[in-house]
């Protein structure tokens, strides 16, 4: 299980403000504190904080600073294309790209791009018109990201798709499908495509928000989930990545495999 | 999710010396704590408690005494399917027979019975030699299940097939085979048997029993789980498949929905 973590995004008003005022130790604090909690990749997300023509910018400082800290690989999150290659020139380590939808254009911009830099690219299952509600349709769109991957030459490996999972307390039909949704998109290629979700949409202005991220992460990760953008400091979310780790028989049991899972 | 008590077993002092004490009060107790936890039907195993000899009347004064307090049915776990017989005859509710292996005079003698008694019967994908490594030889079972359920016209909803579960610090590779089995079983016929397991085995002499189970669950639900044997006043266990019914679109969303799940 990948951890991407969620908490380096200008909609949180600490980044934000760093972003605004040019401070990088919001960053680079929640880039020490996610790495600690369990994260593997960490993603880096301006929100709106940043005027869109400042954001080419804006990215090269977030992954200047960021890597100033933390040898984590980065996950650069954004609409902005040129905002991420422009994070993507200094990014250290392979990095991912979040995200492309199933657009003609959009792949054609992004695929050859995460090519050229050796990074991931995040595809979702979703085009112009919006995300459907049922699996089979999410899979013709994870059809056209495979396809794409093959046409220009990025390893299946590095292509995750995210069915999209949105939140359970006013799209509750969506949930199922997203788990079958995975099981299927497992299905479409030797080696098969991975897969991701942004976890913490399903709980979201939900009471019980980490009870719900928790239970459909395992869920989804008896389906075939490989990733999430999620929450690295929810210490019980982390301890049921492990354990349903240790129970898709992807990790050795050992009785103290909940501490080894965080020293990877 | 269908959640079966464990707890009125015999391996559990207070059981085991209500049994050889002939006093009802602990059985009694358990029954009203369980089915306040969230129990939908009482486990009844004597266990060693009662020398086998003895077990037919045990079993009747066992469904008796459990019947003066609890309105919830009964599954008759025992081996000694004279025992269960004998309770059978006094259990007021369609109860369930637990258990019969793939094996053919265990079939012979345990389908027409549940048939005569209107009962469920949970079917264990092994025989004599054991339990199968791999979910191809546990579906191999459940088929000879399913055709017997045909055979002997007992409703397919009324077979559990249990897939067998065992403790994952010593046979982790059965815990993604089991999930497999769980997505195979489902397939065999139209309607589908039902599926169970015996939850608390995945967990058996590891430090994190809590937390391994309830990720279990969690995960085996998404594979299509519909019934445990289980500690029904473990909260955080029951939170967990309340949540995920949620997440499987199975009971409708209410922010209230844990209470809801209770109150059923």
């Amino acid at each position: 299980m990948i951890i991407i973590g969620e908490r380096i995004n200008g909609m949180f008003k600490d980044i934000g403000d760093g972003l605004r005022n040019k401070d990088p130790k919001p960053l680079q604090q929640w880039a020490l504190t996610q790495q600690e909690g369990g994260a593997h990749y960490l993603d880096v997300n301006s929100g709106p904080a940043v005027p869109t023509e400042e954001r080419p910018q804006a990215y090269e400082w977030m992954v200047k600073v960021i890597q100033e800290v933390s040898e984590l690989p980065l996950c650069l999150d954004s609409t902005n294309y040129n905002a991420i290659e422009a994070g993507l020139k200094l990014c250290k380590r392979p990095a991912m790209i979040n995200s492309v939808p199933a657009e003609r254009p959009k792949i054609e911009r992004v695929f050859p791009m995460a090519v050229q830099y050796n990074a991931s690219v995040i595809g979702l299952t979703m085009d112009k018109k919006g995300i459907p509600k049922d699996s089979e349709n999410r899979l013709a769109f994870a059809m056209e990201l495979v396809a794409a991957a093959d046409e220009f030459g990025l390893p299946m490996e590095d292509l995750f798709i995210d069915p999209l999972i949105l939140p359970v307390n006013v799209a509750q039909e969506h949930a199922p499908e997203v788990l079958k949704s995975l099981q299927m998109i497992k299905t479409l290629s030797n080696p098969a495509p991975r897969t991701v979700l942004g976890l913490s949409n399903v709980s979201q202005k939900s009471p019980d928000r980490h009870l719900i991220n928790r239970t459909y992460m395992a869920m989804a990760m008896a389906c075939g989930l490989d990733a999430a953008i999620m929450d690295a400091n929810d210490d019980d979310l982390v301890d049921v990545a492990a354990t349903a780790e240790i129970l898709l028989n992807n990790s050795i049991y050992a009785d103290s495999y909940l501490k080894v899972f965080r020293q990877r």
